[in-house]
């Protein structure tokens, strides 16, 4: 293994798409279960600590714990827990590099707290479109789109979180709905009898209304949980509304991609609005996610590159993603030195935009 | 090249996914006809030997004949007649080191003949499920659904193999379909006249029986030959029917998968009772194997791949399947070791689940 | 790096589908517009020089122009303007090692000129159907399939292009249309008030034209501009027609094919009439190229496999899309070599196939 290039050893990371780490500490089949995207432990395959994931959690989180490298699972879930929920969030976020962190805290929120309770970072919200609609659809579907304006108006959030992904799949209208379409909408859902918001008229005002407002908003995109179906999540499905939405100017970001992240490249290339990132599948992929980090830049412009965990709930996918983030950019930055495909100056360049440059532009951060 | 690992080298195989090997001699056109999915050789393209495959038998197969490696075509091809199908067979069937076949025998079953005729191998049988229907079928609609379960009752098979990619797509629907639903679905089926089984109803009842029997199913997905269309070979699209079969807690083994290798693998992290392998494209993809392999070994759990050949008529197959099965397996692993991604005792056991055990434990081999 | 193998340095390439370059001079924005497939240069990203092909140019065409490797991107495209469209434009022509071009000249024919004005290479026309057709609508419905035929039979043309894919989607059905089932689809068209050919009938009829005529049919497919959307743009949702058109055994060349490379081989693999290329992604991607043209031949038979740039205005996308091809073929060819995966002989065979044999063949150019 090279060493990592100093500039990129040394980046004050902006993570722009994470959510809270546990407040309480967690048993050995806790820890499995949120290691990956597996609900639970399948009794077919054998331990989630036989992953990509599983290893690099061995690998490079164990020493953070004065444990040795490779140290076996059971070792480690159990020095987690004898060192506390707070020692252990602590360790990895600092150690992670991240500076500042944009938290969608809309899930567990009971069970997760933001990462700078640890770090004294500066750590900004994003809001969860589909959760404020489950909140705003309380009043009755008459008052729903104003209700959603006053929300958006006054929220504190950087940007706006879209998990159209998970609800209705990403093949989102081009079309700007009606105030009326969208209080027919929230009748069907009224009547449906259902707390969750999953209907497209509804996801589609929502990404509206936010980029209308002037939020960025942020699409879950690809890999995730058992509740998607990876074809609904293949971001090229995206192409009208984000056709549609260019002249409002506000970014979208796509997060995760994976395994669409060529695709995602190609949207970012494409419209002037779009960026990407490779979230979630960093951490996940853990020593191989350089491959596919390469594979991320083939033709993505580089000013539209972003990094982000998507970390949730384990402290310890904070360290790995910013490890692997860091170790993946390094890799391709050096590959490209080695073949004098570009000099060292413009390596420096493309680090500090994608490791932050590019987050602060977009989230108007400084 | 590095060696390979020894213990990778040593592997006593348990191939889940093959066909038979052809009893006869067959001819030079016969031979390329069959090395690849093409069903002839087209004189727009050049001899399928001018493919990763072929440089392949050239190389890889052409020494267990006494030939030079990389030895011409013609030459490849006379020698292989002079020695006679069985000597063939047994050579490249032994070289192998496949030691437990599980063998689709639903394909041209008067032209093959099973592996451990010429190998005294363990053999065991999987069901060919719309096969199976079109043998039922002959008795009329309305016994249809218990005839089946009769049949999956009886049947001496140890899974059971569903090919819905070819015949309706993968967009199957979570529902288990009723017994009414069925026969009226049989009695289209006979109205039109064919004798191919190609209904999404019927297609669906044949899996929810043999999972609810706790027949492992197996399913065709991703490449194959011209009779099916890729975009309805995705995996993705098997969502629906996945999330309502999990809790049957009986193994599904999505086949083949390339290029959806990753979404396949994707599948495999979410679902507890999903399995994948990369059968058919490893032998198809010859040196390069190993790229694909990494790949697909990304965010699967290391307790949920499997090994697989999906060899079917040339015993070449078999051993060039497995030989670079070991090869990129071999430097997976490698490179996994050097860069300190994990320890030689976890490279030993990855080994040994994606070799053999795995296999065992989800088809109860044991 | 490693040196080109002289085989693939020395290849005269055969430039199956490109454009015109410039008439004139661009300034540094029009420049830039050009580069990639963005139309515009985003406020929210940088400049596109900081992208894959961005790199290139500083690196590769830069030192054609008298500058130093990785010059400015401002300096470069003022020694661009200093020099002149057509010393410009000589220069990386030449420097291609290009000798055939076909040229579809179809898209702003009053800005763009063949690349043989500047080289004296050879230089075949490719019609464009969608063009064809919204001229030869200007003559009503009735006599458009007549009208089609005879502009068919009479243009110079070694082979048509559609691009179904920006205009209807890939999905075309595998029947031949009748001439009156065009006729009403005419009468829609008309109706509709567009001058825009957007039709899956009219596209499907100029296809079954071309190829019945014997003009080989290359499809655009995936990796575009913002006027496409990716998911439609997939080649397997060609598969009926390809299927239907196999018979009149006239190649369809698949073109492009980013990210659906592996998808495409596979079309080419068990389709005896299909071909496939990688342009425009090759460029695009750069110094990456390498790795997604080694995918690309995975599993398509090398007769099957043809180069092209895809070059559209910039002539600097002539070069930087041969000097890419050759780089990636020759790593790709050295790389087996290395692995013994195949001798010598086998690599000149597979460097000439690929470089001009299989396009001399497949639009019988000699």
């Amino acid at each position: 293994m090279d060493p990592l290039l100093p500039y990129v050893a040394e980046l004050n990371l902006v993570d722009h798409h994470c959510h809270g780490v546990l407040r309480d500490d967690v048993d050995a089949v806790g820890f499995e279960e949120m290691l990956t995207e597996a609900d639970v432990v399948s009794p077919w395959g054998t331990s989630l600590f036989e992953s990509s994931v599983g290893l690099a959690v061995r690998r490079w989180c164990a020493p953070l714990l004065d444990l040795s490298p490779h140290a076996p699972a059971a070792e480690y879930v159990a020095r987690r827990r004898s060192l506390g929920a707070a020692e252990v969030n602590r360790a990895f976020l600092v150690a992670s590099g991240i500076t500042t962190f944009l938290v969608d805290g809309g899930l567990w929120p009971e069970r997760l707290v933001g990462p700078s309770v640890f770090t004294g970072s500066r750590e900004l919200p994003v809001i969860r479109l589909e959760r404020l609609a489950e909140e705003v659809i309380m009043g009755g579907a008459t008052g729903f789109p104003d209700q959603v304006r006053r929300a958006l108006a006054t929220a504190p959030a950087v940007a706006a979180k879209s998990i159209a992904a998970y609800r209705v799949g990403l093949e989102l209208s081009g079309e700007r709905p009606s105030d009326a379409a969208v209080v027919a909408a929230c009748e069907r859902w009224l009547a449906s009898g259902s707390g969750r918001c999953a209907d497209e008229v509804i996801s589609r005002f929502l990404v509206w209304e936010a980029l209308e407002r002037g939020l960025p908003v942020q699409f879950h995109v690809g890999y995730g949980d058992r509740d998607l179906a990876l074809h609904r999540a293949d971001p090229s499905l995206l192409t009208d509304l984000l056709r549609a939405t260019a002249v409002l100017d506000v970014p979208v970001m796509l997060l995760h991609n994976y395994p669409f992240h060529r695709t995602a490249g190609y949207l970012a290339q494409v419209f002037p609005h779009v960026f990407v990132d490779l979230g979630l599948a960093t951490h996940n992929l853990g020593h191989q996610a350089g491959r596919v980090f390469a594979e991320a830049l083939e033709i993505v412009p580089f000013g539209k590159f972003l990094f982000s965990t998507d970390a949730f709930g384990l402290a310890e996918l904070y360290h790995l993603g910013a490890l692997f983030f860091r170790r993946a950019l390094s890799d391709f930055l050096l590959s490209g030195l080695r073949r004098h495909a570009f000099g060292e100056a413009d390596a420096v360049r493309i680090a500090h935009l994608i490791g932050s440059e590019n987050a602060r532009r977009a989230y108007r951060l400084d």
